[in-house]
């Protein structure tokens, strides 16, 4: 049998030759790490609907969905209708626009934690000002996060990322001591350790499911255990809900826990594929970010950015939110029964080889590797074969046309079908008889 | 005389009626906080052209322009007709693009530190990463900005932003000791201030024109005495040209004063008005980020985000390049002449109450107070009459339809035409006589 590698590179000259140039561009030739994977990515093209098309003409279906953003698919129809007539109005306006207060009250209405909601372009800068006003608020300096916790490339949450977690991310750092991080789904460990700093404890931000460290869903006792803490120190909770919100229903997660955060982040989904990063929060949290009834030290300095609430962001996040709450019910019914389907259906195909995590549309296999038998953790994660992982999914790109970004979780969008799920199974059973002869 | 607060009260209804919506959903009603101004800002419904309208059916002439970054005027046709037929595409892809590719072609021939581009959504992101990169590759902690330089809102460089400069700019930060603040345009004080970090010194970022603290060109002099302490201390010299960036030439404005900066960040103008961030460096700074020849520990982390280089601000970015490649000749040399009859007939309006400052079709107004004659630096721009400034800018707002962000500086697009800098000058004509017989 011809190997993956040979396919790929017999179907992906021009990606080649394009990939080449790139890196004479750009650092590791990409414009976003994760991006690269050996022996070099596709160029895309084109994407519609459920299939991404690179610069050779190859079609994949789709489970990268643009960082897990593209829930109704790849050039939505719904959500293109209205950006195209935006378009007309401008893209950019850089003052109060009459879209973002149309967007703000769909949001409103869905999350409740929205009492004050400010737009920024980015998950990133969302993270990094849900901090600045946990520690503006309670005048304390310690955030503490999970270990694998991603919460974007913000310099105040840039620790515990990958495992080993007790060693830097990077050079260059400046301010490490004010970042504790706790181990996820262990509530009495995390609770030692917060109960160790808690007289510094501005704040917790906790992903209601983690998203690249692994597809894990927290426990309902976990977070409720957590809040409990925050709420009796008076620490600020932070639910980074960037992958999960609009993901399982339309609203956050949280509400379905019946948890009561402060703040709330938002990005991806709720954009429709534009930039934006989102900070809802209460009321009584949000006013220390109020310029009008603070002085400029007492506030936490939220602005925005340029891009801010442009208004292709706003047109695309409230076409995209209409729409998923007029078809909430099927939509999600239907997302969700496919990552059933999948997720129950890789247990079949390899046995006791993988588990396999998420909820939902959402899911991840997990080679099992180094005695591990569940992974409800980072840690739990990080030890199982990646490049296993790794290898399964460019087997599929190369072969069947099938894009999970090597090693990440994948999402089910509304324009995925049983068809699509059956497809993914065989190319699975495929890899699965491989690693039976080959021991791969 | 009608006050300008009653005619703006009179032809702002709906406005007023869904800026108090507004109030409900946002933090001071925006999503920026430099978007409000008293008593409340209009709210816009589209833009076309020079021209901003509002959803009472104003119209305005802008010299906004979505935060400087519009030198072709709302929706340019050049640009939209491209980002038109990539929504088709979708928006969002991602993974590696062909535009990224094509558009990182057209910056690196124009910019030459550019030997390599990393793309992330916003300027605040692209200076958190410039920072991070020059602590990294010299292993040093101190940042060293300039007294007002604006560079976002990252935790990174939020020091020294405002008036009085040696005043905390927010609650909740954690470590503004490795954010170090120099006087603009004052070599003598500047160098000292260095010589005594020079061991700790990474890097120093600056504005060749200082933006939001007053539109105020640094010197030659300064810039070139600056690079020589960097160069000889092996710190990293950071040029911020998220607004001079493609706005007087195409290309730097660094190249003009001959400088040699290890790093260049871009935004506004390279992105067509669709959200960016670039970090353009040399070959042997950006090598630390690079995921291939790092260890996790040895490299700076720079990521990208969700949204970098997604194929909207790729296309829109390639497409406003080309054009203003193609034209920069007449389109440069219109602006500029355009900036400079603002500037001439400014001074013959408004005689020794004000200095104008500003290069080509960036130009602000300051009104002189407290001894102040000239204005050199944000210390000298924010003890003038800033009130007045405002005042001024609104009177054009609700009697002439002629828009600035009350305070900040006025662009010129390409857009504007002689016509408009002669209303602009009528209009200040009126506001300097009511200056005369009402003493404000």
């Amino acid at each position: 049998m011809q190997s993956a590698l040979d396919i790929y590179k017999k179907h992906t000259k021009k990606s080649a030759k394009l990939f080449e140039r790139s890196k004479r561009f750009h650092v590791s030739g990409v414009s976003h790490n994760i991006r690269f994977f050996e022996p070099y990515p596709f160029v895309t093209k084109s994407a519609r609907g459920k299939y991404l098309i690179d610069v050779d003409g190859n079609k994949y279906t789709d489970y990268w969905m643009g960082h897990w953003s593209l829930i109704l698919g790849h050039a939505a129809p719904k959500v293109s209708d209205k950006v195209q007539k935006q378009i007309d109005n401008c893209w950019m306006h850089g003052t109060v626009n009459e879209n973002t207060i149309e967007f703000s009250d769909v949001i409103q209405k869905a999350i409740p934690v929205a009492e004050k909601i400010r737009y920024v372009s980015t998950g990133t800068e969302a993270t990094m000002y849900a901090t600045r006003i946990a520690r503006a608020k309670t005048g304390r300096k310690i955030i503490a996060k999970i270990d694998g916790g991603w919460h974007g490339y913000t310099t105040d949450l840039l620790k515990s990322v990958n495992y080993p977690f007790n060693q830097s991310e990077s050079a260059g750092l400046t301010d490490e001591s004010h970042i504790i991080s706790i181990p996820y789904n262990d509530l009495e460990k995390s609770l030692t350790i917060l109960e160790s700093v808690k007289n510094e404890l501005a704040g917790v931000i906790i992903e209601p499911v983690l998203g690249g460290a692994g597809c894990i869903p927290a426990t309902k006792d976990y977070l409720t255990g957590i809040q409990e803490f925050i709420h009796r120190n008076n620490s600020i909770f932070i639910l980074d809900e960037i992958v999960t919100g609009f993901r399982f229903r339309f609203g956050c997660l949280y509400e379905t826990m019946k948890l009561d955060p402060d703040i709330v982040t938002l990005g991806k989904i709720t954009g429709g594929g534009f930039p934006i990063g989102v900070i809802c929060g209460k009321d009584e949290t949000m006013k220390i970010t109020d310029i009008n009834s603070n002085t400029r030290y007492d506030r936490s300095y939220i602005g925005g950015g340029t891009f801010s609430a442009n208004p292709m962001t706003m047109t695309s996040g409230k076409a995209m939110l209409k729409f998923l709450k007029k078809n909430a019910g099927p939509l999600y019914k239907k997302i969700g029964k496919l990552g059933d389907d999948t997720r129950k259906g890789l247990l079949k195909v390899f046995q006791d080889k993988i588990t396999v995590t998420g909820m939902g549309s959402l899911f991840m296999t997990h080679f099992l590797k180094n005695g591990i038998t569940q992974v409800t953790n980072a840690e739990e994660a990080a030890k199982c074969d990646t490049l296993a992982l790794k290898r399964y999914h460019f087997e599929m790109i190369a072969r069947d046309g099938i894009f999970f970004l090597p090693g990440k979780l994948g999402a089910i969008s509304y324009v995925h079908s049983e068809s699509d799920v059956k497809n993914l199974l065989k190319a699975s059973e495929r890899f699965a008889e491989s690693m039976q002869s080959h021991r791969i």
